[in-house]
């Protein structure tokens, strides 16, 4: 397949580099690739600049995020949250439209006026949920693209799990997905397989993914208390 | 021990029972303890009268919620979220002071004017919770009795589940806790070790309840998927 997977920090090459190993076709986007290849610097989470990057994994090309996104056949929202809407309004929607849209994002406000006690696990401020319990980003991003099926998955663990589950053991742990459309849903589940997923539970529609969204402080607590990210839940039922 | 467990709901039920069987005095604390004796009929969430389930679980007794509580060592709220801090107030700061609260209650609205898309698993209206994100439950009970040592804890799984954990399988799942005190909550701690709990973990103070509270969309959307409430998440990492 061709894939577009929408940004370059840590989700985005976790997908890009696993998905270019299964052997499909990858167009990484971002909003400006002459800006994102000038790069020289690790960005605010660590991640090494996207160029030195690319050059240990061959394979994926860079395109703007319209040009990443025209001939995919599937696409990957890898943005940050608070960003995904611009993003995704860049793509344009002729780009999307027809298409399955996988958002992996959390919509993380680092901006809130709210004054949260905590700081997050990395430091900084601690981003607030928004939308929150009533809304969620992949409805906001549904509402936006209603003629794009949206299923919201990955989202609930880490960039390096989302693409490798196994690292994680034997044991298995719980992938959830939310979404309106039972074909899309059917797509990104045998994805989700090809990576190693085995424990998928389809929550139903994508209010749903309200619920997945909304495990955010949990997760960035967890991160804190284990000092780690190599962590997932696993349903027992 | 001496322990007041507020709320003649399942939840106070399984608490008060298994209290009981655990060798604890335990009274049970509601509004009207005459007219809750007098009730014949289911309530709404199907739970047999409360005399009908004290016939055949000898051992707590049932009082207002001031009376129960005077002597207590440890308190249990198992009162519905929304009505919890009303109940607390009824009890009174002079009987909570000093003491332990454990508080298992979910911050559910379901008088909110906000339309939520989802009919509840039970049918009726699917609660949004309030407070969420920037606030708990557990923190503002926490500020309405500042000399009280609120834990936060079994809020995240069915009554059932709560006082006997060991029924769910022999491979373990995960109860989360959250506090201010560090000894309040190796007293939980204790209890939650004499009830069957082996995976504990203690999220941090008293705003990580934020991150605990917020599972309830997960949870009710886990309740229609699987069609029943014997399920619980384990932490794998």
């Amino acid at each position: 397949m061709n894939i577009a997977v929408l940004g370059t920090g840590a989700v985005g090459r976790a997908h890009a580099a696993r998905l270019t190993a299964l052997g499909h076709q990858v167009t990484v986007g971002t909003r400006d690739p002459e800006a994102t290849l000038a790069r020289v610097n690790a960005d605010e989470m660590g991640n090494e600049p996207f160029a030195a990057w690319l050059k240990r994994h061959p394979g994926p090309t860079l395109a703007g995020f319209a040009e990443a996104t025209r001939n995919a056949d599937l696409v990957i929202n890898a943005t940050a949250g608070a960003s995904s809407l611009g993003a995704l309004r860049e793509v344009g929607e002729e780009h999307l439209a027809g298409k399955v849209l996988i958002d992996t994002a959390t919509p993380n406000d680092y901006t809130s006026p709210v004054a949260v006690p905590l700081l997050s696990p990395w430091g900084g401020p601690c981003p607030v949920l928004d939308p929150v319990a009533t809304d969620s980003l992949a409805e906001q991003i549904q509402r936006a693209f209603p003629a794009t099926h949206v299923v919201k998955a990955f989202n609930t663990v880490a960039a390096h799990l989302m693409a490798d589950p196994a690292s994680l053991g034997e044991a298995g742990h719980t992938m959830f997905l939310s979404g309106n459309d039972a074909d899309a849903k059917g797509q990104v589940t045998k994805l989700l397989a090809a990576y190693g997923w085995k424990d998928i539970i389809d929550l139903g529609d994508l209010t749903t993914a309200r619920a997945t969204e909304m495990l955010q402080p949990l997760y960035l607590t967890l991160v804190r208390v284990l000092g780690h990210e190599h962590f997932n839940l696993r349903l027992i039922h």
